[in-house]
């Protein structure tokens, strides 16, 4: 059952490293029987090069760190705080007391210090090498020591002797500069608490930048002390103060993250308005948006008023905010506001502005010059990228690699979100094989590539909570952290997927929630703790994707808002259920062995067995909890395919082909079953379809 | 498979109310199917008087919740952080503002404040009402607001047709005014993120004493301005900043729990004399003590400069400490240090002290003077009580109730911990019925019985650490809150174990990690997260008692410190296993059913194979992991158990009794398996031996 760890196809480039690392992991894997972790390089991101040496480094209790050359505060924060996690990672006592070098297991060796404000492109470059008698990480500065760091926290490994890394050496850089997660905190609130383990995870991951989506139409979440009412009229109570702001941009800079503030605008701004109706182009009052979707509610971009709070409020956050740079939104106008309005249209004819995009035009040409005024490079979504703007400007592109390309050629950067959005429910290998270099960005002179600065994964909460986004996040931004980092051709999806697995397990070590949280999430819909057959059922479903999510609420007459509970099974459950994918992949491996692989065959009708008798231990449960009725179905269905299932194997036990007819009312069965149901995928109806479908051919005969 | 609600036979008192509730508790269960849990009344500690009305309390949410009558920022605090709390047990999305008294679903009424400063005994009553229409709390003051709130979030359960509150009206007060839970944060340090989160769980079950045993010799773990060296040097780095531990207490006080704080002397105190050794009855120098134990380091209690250091250390902690009691410890001084010094020997002969014992007693009489100038009452362990000790001292005991049945007729306050030892690994059921006025206490007068305060939980954490400390705690110390709060013959354990899963499911809920780090923590000892084997064994075994972990220790030559890694398999699982005890009750149900049900033969068949079949799945698992190869022979062990149980089952369906030789055999090698391996104990054992007993009888014969 184990995964398949062979050379990515797609894999072009000549590095004879990494297939150095390839072939490691392969024979590791294939070495040991299949229910043991193979004893492998689980480093994620993968490195630049990674050649493995003779042997491995024992990291016993004594193992101690030495900072030799440089040195300063943040650098030692970081070297004590590699031995608090590696404490959490084996159960050792380390003290945090740094050692001598002479001595030290791990020696840490930085040239010179970081930029005092961490910027965009600075170093991230490491060199670690490992072997038995101990491990040597250098790099020009912290922040490559901080990465070097991480990758040594994922090289540890349990053994049967003991805690031991591989000995590897390790040259290491990314590939882009701008690693990001985006954080929607507009659509539901998130606690600091949940902000710092996301810290935590993207760190493990090497990502680079934090950008907080702060403002929206259904909530403005950051104190302002220029314009107080912004969060308190703007937030139900729910905002960060400015000290914790600072707080947790301390946090993340400790880790070699930036925090960079997005308050979107012209549009995507009802909670502005609710204190500043003045703000706006029609004259509210406003109630903070509890919908999803593009409304009306547009600042006014005609009045010298808004220019003057804007560049207040840039002014204040601008000092809040230490990054180079400040995103301001601009997506998705509507124009409707501007239209209805008379003085608008009347500004707009006098301005010769044609048109509702023009008069956008206008409105972030004012603003580029106050934000840039403040010392900050503009970022924004596709939509501000208009003829004119300076080419300091970051252009994050919703739309895809093309509209990338297109700013690129104009001398624009870019970083890459289409492809990258979370909240839609996306396997990870879906989003690690999106390429911000592919596709038209691959017809780019090499000068202009350098524009393409990387992505952002970004997690959009409509669907999504301060008790859910934790597994709405991880571990699939790894991959995109992996896509980001790693060169152009690390592209193994099960190697991706056996490295994602050891990473999702480290995060929970550090104490990130995405794991546990289904388990509590179950059991309260639940209202027991006794959830074997639920977690049965979890197992094998997914969400649907969103826009299925959307779609059908809005068949159901029901409209979505920030105020209906997420506390449905399809919250409890993981975006991508990793018993699935090994289910998926024995059948596979069944099929393609002819029938013959036992353990594949044997493993496959426990798993059936188990899904068909799973209903009638689970019905109960689901009755009795408001919550869980609509997934009576979803189980019913999962019976039926174990039952589906189970006909195909003993047909080929029988060594007797099944008929045509069987097989296509077994097939449109499936498919029936497959639909999604409260908003969940049978995940695992495909392969149970590959097997009936197997039950046709010679291979079953005797 | 369901637990046995009968009520308790132990049931003496007349009250029928109480009855009435058990009775329905029972109703409810019988009329359910055994999967569902039924829809009760799952409060914890169960209140002193409860009368179940007619329907029930929908809780949509658009529930609110609103103060008429006294209001105080506490007061407030206490209903907004209901509200969140109750988001969290519904994953509603509940605005914290409170509403109008007129239309609020929870109205609170409070007659006047509390005292500035929690004081012992102080009021904790309220009495709720909860009908269709709403519910109304009222109490004296916000601290019993507090306790009626957590009744309310109790009574919250999933039911078909949403979430609903029960009809009931319940007139509540606690038995005991002290009711504590007692945190070694000296053997290992414990963070105060953990800290806060079993100040969380202390609330939810109404216990109102956080006690923490701050120093010993294995480390002094807050900051003292005055005596700076005894953090720096006395504790690696690992204690508390006055700061944070102010911030401790206010936020327990806001749950309505004293912090008392304790400062072991003049034994339990080597960390003190790191920094400066001048304290000790020997000159030193010494270090921070590595081991487990009784050791010899003592202050010398014939020096004056010994009790200037004290008045002006307890000054400090009296202030910022802001409790009236004050806590010395006292315990296990072996007088070593005391005869080997001659000055002491001089000392007692000029003071006509006649032992060791004198001596000390010397000491706390001087102690206590200190304590009691700084406008605090001593408490102390049993050794405390000597004559001459003023009234107003509080003597905490291990040694049992006669201890504390001695103190009450000689006037003295008392609290039990004998018998309420979380480390000692046993189960919640030995605990509850722990009585402190039990015993001897029962033999006071009804006046001296007043004296009786009640009792605390003691986490001693040789053994446990901040990653293990809260499933050694939760959800068991929830048995001993109830046995300190509810009546007397409160005493059903099958119902306090179906409440107590209730209560484990809320405390995650609320954020505790007791249930989800057996997972992390199994999962890093294997270096995988695919541990459905593991999770097999972790379920059919518990820890074996700390005393024969002890003293295999010390058979294998092996010296128990601070620095061995709490990492095994025994320190990651729950100290009680769940699924044993519903295995031996479904044991018990079969046989005693005299082989007739079904129901239960069926699970018990399941599980026993299950249990058969694991091994073989764990063993390259076990073998993989340094951390897990001792665990091997238990999985084995296991698969024995799994197949003499089947054997058993086999000729109970062949109605063929068996030979009384076979009996033996399995007998004696189910005893051999049961014995403790690893620190593990198959729990499941017992059961097994069951049923391989029950295949003697004529029930067996057709």
């Amino acid at each position: 059952m184990d995964a398949n760890f062979g050379i990515g196809r797609s894999m072009t480039g000549p590095s004879y490293l990494l297939i150095l690392v390839f072939a490691l992991i392969s024979s590791a894997a294939t070495a040991k029987a299949p229910q043991v972790a193979p004893v492998a390089i689980n480093v994620m991101p993968m490195p630049a090069t990674l050649t493995p040496g003779a042997g491995r480094l024992m990291v016993p209790q004594t193992f101690s760190v030495a900072i030799a050359g440089y040195n300063e505060p943040r650098l030692e924060r970081a070297a004590r705080r590699f031995l608090r996690d590696l404490g959490r990672e084996t159960g050792y006592f380390l003290s945090d007391r740094l050692g001598d070098a002479g001595r030290a297991t791990l020696v840490i060796h930085a040239d010179h210090g970081s930029e005092p404000v961490q910027d965009l492109g600075e170093d991230e470059s490491y060199v670690l090498d490992v072997n038995s008698a101990g491990a040597k990480l250098t790099a020009p500065n912290p922040l490559g020591v901080m990465r070097g760091l991480q990758t040594f926290l994922q090289l540890v490994e349990v053994t049967p002797d003991g805690f031991a890394a591989p000995a590897v050496h390790i040259e290491d850089s990314p590939r882009f500069p701008w690693r990001g997660l985006s954080i929607d905190v507009s659509r539901h609130f998130v606690t600091m608490a949940v902000l710092k383990r996301n810290v935590d995870a993207m760190a493990a991951v090497k990502m680079n930048v934090l950008h907080l989506h702060l403002s929206d139409d259904q909530g403005f979440r950051l104190e302002s002390r220029e314009f107080p009412m912004l969060q308190e009229l703007g937030s139900d109570g729910m905002y960060y103060l400015q000290s914790e702001m600072r707080e947790l941009i301390a946090y993340a800079g400790d880790r070699g993250i930036r925090v960079v503030p997005e308050f979107d605008m012209p549009g995507h701004s009802t909670a502005w308005f609710v204190g500043y109706p003045d703000l706006a182009s029609s004259p509210g009052p406003y109630q903070i948006e509890r919908r999803w979707g593009i409304f009306d509610p547009a600042m006014d971009p005609t009045r010298e008023s808004t220019y003057k709070m804007l560049d207040k409020f840039i002014g204040e956050m601008a000092t809040l905010f230490p990054d180079r740079y400040f995103h301001i939104g601009g997506d998705e106008v509507n124009g409707k506001q501007w239209d209805a309005n008379p003085k608008i249209r009347e500004f707009m004819q006098a301005h010769n502005l044609k048109s509702d995009q023009e008069l956008q035009q206008y409105f972030t040409d004012r603003v580029e010059k106050i934000v840039s005024r403040h010392h900050k490079f503009m970022v924004g979504w596709d939509e501000i990228l208009t003829p004119g703007m300076p080419k300091d400007i970051v252009i994050q592109s919703w739309r895809g690699q093309d509209s990338l390309a297109e700013a690129a050629r104009q001398g624009y950067r870019g970083i890459l979100s289409s492809g990258y959005y979370l909240d839609a429910m996306a396997p990870a290998a879906q989003h690690y094989l999106v390429d911000p270099l592919a596709g038209a960005d691959a017809t780019l002179t090499p000068a202009q590539q350098k524009l393409i600065l990387g992505g952002e994964a970004c997690m959009w909460e409509e669907f999504a909570s301060d008790e859910t986004i934790e597994s709405r996040i991880w571990p699939r931004a790894a991959a995109i952290a992996e896509r980001l980092w790693s060169p152009q051709q690390v592209q193994d999806v099960n190697s991706m997927y056996r490295r994602m697995a050891a990473v999702s397990a480290q995060l929970e070590e550090l104490g990130l929630t995405h794991r546990s949280s289904t388990a509590v999430l179950l059991g309260r819909a639940a209202g027991t703790d006794d959830i074997a057959a639920l977690d049965v059922l979890a197992q094998a479903v997914q969400p649907a994707s969103i826009t299925i999510r959307e779609t059908e609420a809005e068949k159901a007459g029901g409209i979505q808002t920030s105020d209906i509970p997420l506390n449905r099974m399809v919250d409890a459950i993981a975006p991508e259920s990793a018993a699935a994918r090994k289910f998926s992949s024995a059948v596979d491996q069944f099929v393609a062995s002819k029938f013959q692989d036992a353990a594949a065959k044997s493993y496959i009708r426990e798993q059936l067995m188990t899904w068909r008798d799973n209903d009638s231990a689970l019905q109960p449960l689901l009755q009795n909890s408001f919550l869980l009725k609509e997934v009576a179905p979803v189980s019913q269905n999962l019976a039926a395919l174990g039952a589906a299932g189970l006909q195909a194997l003993d047909s080929i036990d029988a060594h007797k082909p099944t008929a045509a007819e069987w097989r296509q009312q077994q097939i449109a069965a499936i498919q029936q079953a497959a639909k999604p149901t409260a908003d969940l995928v049978l995940v695992i109806a495909p392969a149970v379809q590959k097997l009936v479908e197997a039950t046709s051919g010679a291979a079953v005969a005797p």
